[in-house]
């Protein structure tokens, strides 16, 4: 069983080193080609192909990666426990931090991917977001106002411009995570 | 002169029609070409080629003219005068009932136009938009403890995400201007 061990542990590598090398080239607007990403990973074309049999395999599989690692940083922020609005706090500054990571690539992957794809990443990634409000909204620190799914979009909405502001220079990188923060929490307070 | 008027009178109301159509054709999600176009707008593609060379140029034209609308609705909206938060309210309006006029098309458009172009055409809108939330902050309506171009940020940002989740469904069409309101006065206020 060693041999099938070793084996396997090389698979993983050559398919981390390979996702790694789309997440940089997305990042700086390269076009995706396996010849790209062979060259960007030290690994050859052969070995590539062996494990994604085009360019939309691995648009997918680098997408896929990134909601697994946004959900495990979401889990970690541990949205059910204490005050909501602590809660909520955490919960910022988790996706900030996610999306901050993996802004270029997630820029250029939702040009490049379909809107359903997309959105039922996102929706993966609302679950948590969606389970906070509405735990606060029961234990009386968010508004009922309005509707919780409304609520929801505006976390997303205003997370991404806050990215998108950053970018444009109009936000620095140092007061992003305050500033999302304390937009959210008027939103949510009412 | 009496022919030359003739002249410019059917002109115009070629290139009116020649945009309606091209409005409908984006707002269907249709692909648009000359020939669509002359096909949706009953007017000869020799016509539209004379007054449009390209496809890139009937997007161009769309949009400046759906921008100018949109400032002339804003200026309707009279930001200057009254009190800050009375203001902001008939701004939501008025910005709300563009957007929803033109969504499928703004959407669509969205796709087909370079960022820089649709950016430049966004920034126009935003001047009255930001000199309403300048004026509020100076008048101690509006908080000042957020930088106003990420204010004015949060105010597109929320305008395009109502359009999504009316368009989704997730906020029906009646109710979609109240929320809006009732949200950004609890981002401006602080």
């Amino acid at each position: 069983m060693a041999a099938t061990d070793h084996r396997r542990a090389t698979a993983e590598r050559n398919v981390s080193a390979i996702l790694d090398a789309v997440e940089r080239l997305l990042a700086r607007s390269a076009t995706v080609t396996i010849a790209a990403v062979a060259a960007e990973s030290g690994v050859s074309r052969v070995t590539v192909y062996a494990h994604f049999d085009s360019v939309a395999a691995l648009l997918e599989a680098v997408v896929r990666r990134a909601v697994k690692g946004a959900l495990a940083a979401l889990a970690a922020a541990d949205p059910a426990s204490g005050p909501a609005r602590d809660a909520l706090d955490r919960v910022v500054d988790a996706s900030w931090q996610v999306l901050d990571r993996h802004s270029g690539m997630a820029r250029t992957a939702a040009e490049l991917l379909s809107a359903e794809r997309l959105r039922a990443s996102h929706e993966q990634a609302m679950v948590p977001v969606r389970e906070l409000i509405e735990r606060g909204r029961a234990e009386g620190a968010f508004r009922t106002d309005l509707p919780a799914d409304w609520l929801v979009t505006v976390f997303y909405a205003l997370l991404h411009a806050t990215g998108d502001d950053v970018r444009a220079g109009r936000i620095d990188q140092a007061s992003a995570a305050a500033v999302l923060r304390t937009t959210l929490h008027s939103v949510l307070a009412g």
